[in-house]
């Protein structure tokens, strides 16, 4: 018997858009609407595989030339992927492929671009096999994945429309209130807070704030690189609150200085996002917990790369989030279940989100995490409609990219990015 | 539609024993037979999954632990093939699990143990899908995996025996005669000499003889670190004509002190044969390439992420071979061929052998390569009648270990090892 899966016949690249609330960070705030592109990979046996990344406008034509390069392939190649994706960004390989902000740096996109095709084709190779994702990755350890709480200082609504739900963030008592129903909602045991919004005494504040209410819970905050070295080695005074520091200051050298002068680990998202900044973050001891992000390092078995190399070589394994869809749930939930060293919660940005391009009923938090999708492949189904009535949003909402800096100097002219402010 | 592939319901580890002429080393001289065990996973559903490793005492008894609680396992858990392992051995995870004639150090055996019965697994889930190993590896980077001819210095027959076929290797002249036949015969343009046996001056003689007899040839010398710091520095001005130069002298520190006085690339299959060497390796810069080991990397995937682990920081991937049957040999051809950075030729020692286990056909030499099998799994099939033949002859032949140096001294009794002695 032979299980083919058959071979790539056609690949579909919808850009879409979803309402996000004013979240507050480093370089600005969330626009009106998340860009996310949803990649459908057929096969001429008649089964779609699902991946999910940026829609940013540069990346969504890189896309697209893999999309169209694609036809042909068999599924299980996923070498011959890194290849085409290679081949077909030729020249162009030079940043993230998608803006963070300017927050983050890669020297090559082919990761970046490899990862929803990737995710694409081993949907399809479970479907093929009527097995879960994580089984394509070894098996899951753990029936369900935890995740973190994940709080912002916010504004009450975006400027001109109504506040929305959630209100206001910004005083301590309000970060506890947010994180109170997260809690409730989710059962959330971890909670992490965005900060490098203000002065780190006020975002101490809000630490300990949360420290109080929730005393059993593990706490994180993320500045995004906002404080100097001096100042995250002082804020590293918090360490008995805290599970980790993520992200106090900028560049490999500046967290390894950090690290020398506190036994907390820091964990990184931003300058180790890439497998060649590896090398030079372990010869520096800069971080003791890497973020993993599959959108980020070339897809699921390249992410499983990284938890190994972790494990290897003594550092942490925590996961990062962007605003992100079901598609991407789907796939980090597969993933960090069959991650045995991945025993943080993974960050996501899912109950910030009212808007879904997957069916209801699997992806559903509980006692702060989500259930192992039991069905084949990812195990969510697209619902076709919401994917339209999402695109269409994309057509109308006018944003094109993620422009946090900009669209926060529009409302408040004088701003500049906090990035070592303090 | 499901492929289950099933569950483990019954494990058969048989010890067999085949002829193996007297090849030279720096710990002493292969004995008459080399024992290997064959692992048959059998699942409910009627599949067989082949795995084949070393058949030492100690290690043999591992084995029959982790077969015995094996059964009810899903095959396509091996993350949880790992966790009964770890159970299985308990506290007794010392040592390699197989002894190398004292050559090699590991702190644990699991992934010793764990190998043969994940590519069984593998070899069981590819079966299932009626998918070549290579492509739960992420597919064939190449259709033919290049191998290396490995030359030895060797008696001309074992004491008490007849002369075997190749006659006496001793004199650069007999080398090149032994590469002549290998080359005629298989097509290899890599040459690996194994040293460690002559005083440096004399191994030396015999590469030049080598590359003036095959100019075009790939030559490396591996004397398993018979060689002082000094002498290594020394023999690495064989550098012109040297491919790489392989563990001249023990350990991570004296690979480091070479590595630094010379260009040459260093290779390793004695100071990193286990995933916590790495770490020390790359900070003391010690090695230039790894030779990877599925049967002592904890299986398929596991050596994948050593390939990852080596591209990461830089180092090339090359892979070593003991002794083995068939069901190794296609394993080491599918993992090769799906790891893109695995660009030297491998070693093995199969052209010396006489006897297998496997039914003919599928594993030929051709152009210095094998193909890769294109059927499902490891694509081999088991001859049981030659399986129950080396089976016998392992209870009949009366060794239990590989005893390089107890046999050595059974006939030169002032004998001890060459480790480091020049």
């Amino acid at each position: 018997m032979t299980v083919s899966a058959g071979r790539v016949s056609r690949v579909v690249v919808t850009p879409v858009a979803f309402r996000d609330p004013p979240l507050l960070n480093v370089v600005g705030v969330h626009q009106p609407y998340v860009l996310r592109a949803i990649v459908q990979v057929h096969t001429d046996e008649g089964l779609v595989g699902l991946g999910e990344t940026y829609a940013d406008q540069a990346h969504l034509g890189r896309l697209e030339a893999v999309a169209a390069a694609l036809p042909g392939a068999d599924v299980f190649d996923l070498h011959g992927l890194r290849r085409i994706v290679a081949e077909a960004l030729g020249e162009s390989t030079g940043g993230a492929g998608a803006s963070f902000g300017g927050m983050l740096e890669v020297s090559s996109a082919v990761d970046t671009v490899v990862s929803p095709f990737e995710v694409a084709l081993l949907d399809l190779q479970g479907k093929a096999m009527g097995r879960p994702l994580s089984d394509l990755l070894g098996g899951a350890v753990r029936e369900r994945v935890p995740y973190s709480a994940y709080l912002f200082y916010k504004w009450a609504g975006h400027p001109g429309q109504e506040d929305d739900d959630w209100g206001e963030g910004r005083t301590p008592e309000q970060l506890v209130a947010q994180a109170r129903r997260m809690v409730d909602e989710y059962g959330f045991t971890a909670i992490k807070l965005k900060g490098g919004v203000y002065e780190p005494r006020h975002e101490a504040e809000t630490v300990e704030a949360l420290a109080d209410a929730f005393p059993g819970h593990k706490l994180r905050i993320d500045p995004n690189g906002a404080w100097t070295v001096g100042t995250s080695v002082e804020m590293a005074r918090l360490s008995g609150v805290l599970e980790y520091l993520e992200d106090p200051t900028p560049g490999i050298e500046g967290m390894a200085e950090v690290s020398k002068h506190t036994e907390l680990p820091l964990a990184t998202n931003m300058c180790v996002i890439a497998f060649e900044h590896i090398k030079p973050a372990v010869a520096a001891d800069a971080v003791q917990v890497v973020l993993s992000d599959h959108h980020l390092w070339g897809g699921l078995r390249r992410s499983a790369l990284l938890g190994g190399i972790c494990e290897t070589f003594g550092m942490g394994l925590s996961m990062h989030s962007n605003s992100h869809l079901g598609i991407s749930l789907a796939a980090m939930t597969h993933l960090a279940a069959s991650t045995p060293n991945l025993t943080y919660a993974c960050d996501t940005h899912y109950p910030w989100k009212t808007e879904e391009v997957v069916k209801p009923g699997v992806l559903e938090f509980r006692d702060g995490g989500v259930a192992v999708p039991r069905g084949p492949g990812l195990g969510v189904e697209l619902d076709e409609d919401a994917l339209a009535a999402l695109h269409e949003q994309y057509l109308k909402c006018g944003q094109r990219g993620r422009e946090d800096t900009a669209y926060m100097q529009s409302i408040v002219p004088d701003f500049t990015p906090n990035t070592a402010r303090w």
